[in-house]
């Protein structure tokens, strides 16, 4: 089935982000005071600017499409097309001067994430993908790579602390059959995946706005995005999610987490 | 007491960093064929090349000074003069197509990091230190930042796994009592702290070329860096380590983990 044209919503999602960069980056590595919320993560002045912004613009271009945000919760969530917004994802790398934070912004066609940015404000990196067409990083086409094996594979999540309770058990089943178990990269793991030149992503604890982006980025570049059931990732897949550059990678890792 | 004069020195640490960088970044995010040592860490031809480079230029410029290096051993060890260094600190990092690895390159003086330079080629930054001088990002001064209460840290670690047995028991004590214990920056958490972004590192199982140098740059920042018993890193220090950008949260630290 060849989807529709994703011209506009890719053209706005890049108008997002273009948007929320310098917001971000002007409060990047300053002496910016930081506000707790309850879930206790760091939230910034740069983080409600971002999302302020964005949320203006989708009104603008396209008012009857929903939008879900990390900063300011949700309006038209029923609506056919939602807009799913993380201005900085990875506050904790962000507080702490590490560039590896970025802005996420997907559009969700009937719950499925069909175009995606990953935006690195920081490393001045815009990945793009949309199911129409495939994943760029800075306009140039990238592509996940194969890696039918498990025990190949070069895996990332952000934190041991993000799986807690019997999540923590599956984790370590998992990471003890991958080649390389390793942490700190919040939504640029995805990236890389996207990029080829990482296999796998498994995490848990996350918000449709962590996962809805890099479910498209990945998607284009030819990988594939699911909970820890393989389901493929919609809006409300809930919060444990895998993401392999090799689609068969899928099948063995939810294995893996289920053989508990 | 006023250290000597490390203009020499450090001109050769950067002239070490500058002959690196290129050799290192041609291999990186490339399709690099990735070998295996026996303790199953990726070594890249990148490493190796970056290595025999700056061995060549320190034999030019001292040939009665020491090197210890990750990938060719060491000469001269009982120098009183000793090159310390780590090609691409991070292999991980670089194989999976992340920025935050980096060429470690130190100097010590009877055991003593007195000059270092963590430098990052992925991200184009040049952190150098030395006990003349303070620290400079590129050139501009890095200070470390006040922090005398663990319970505000920001703290860094490369991955849960690098704590073995009892060292994993006190890295979840410590950890337990910082604002966020946070994974994944390799030696980059130590420039985070040398610039003043975050405020505490704790790592195990490392070699003498992957903390010297960075001792040296969190030194001349203001911060302290030790092992888990609170003293001063030397060459010989072993493989646990501490750095703290406020020196007054090393004693809180060293307690922590000893409380076990």
């Amino acid at each position: 089935m060849v989807p529709p044209d994703r011209t506009a919503l890719v053209s706005l999602a890049v108008r997002l982000a273009e948007a929320a960069r310098p917001l971000i980056l002007e409060h990047y590595r300053s002496a910016l005071a930081v506000e707790r919320k309850g879930d206790a993560s760091p939230v910034t002045i740069a983080d409600r600017a971002a999302e302020a912004a964005m949320r203006t613009l989708i009104e603008a271009a396209f008012p009857d499409h929903g939008i879900l945000g990390e900063e300011y919760g949700t309006v038209r969530g029923d609506a056919r097309y939602v807009w799913v917004l993380d201005p900085i994802d990875g506050t904790k790398a962000f507080i702490t001067g590490k560039p590896l934070f970025g802005t996420l912004i997907a559009c969700c066609e009937d719950g499925v994430p069909v175009v995606g940015v990953i935006d690195m404000p920081a490393l001045n990196e815009r990945w793009v993908g949309a199911d129409d067409r495939g994943a760029t990083l800075d306009g140039r086409p990238v592509h996940a790579r194969a890696c039918p094996d498990l025990a190949d594979a070069l895996m990332y999540s952000t934190s041991p602390d993000m799986f807690r309770g019997v999540d923590a058990d599956r984790h370590r089943a998992l990471a003890g059959h991958v080649r390389h178990a390793l942490y700190g990269a919040d939504c640029y793991a995805y990236a890389l995946v996207a990029g080829g030149w990482s296999d796998l992503v498994v995490e848990a604890s996350l918000q449709p706005y962590d996962y809805c982006a890099c479910a498209a980025v990945i998607h284009a570049a030819g990988g594939a995005m699911t909970d820890w059931q393989g389901r493929p990732i919609r809006i409300d897949s809930g919060g444990r999610v895998l993401a392999a550059g090799d689609p068969a990678l899928i099948a063995a890792a939810v294995s893996r987490l289920q053989g508990l």
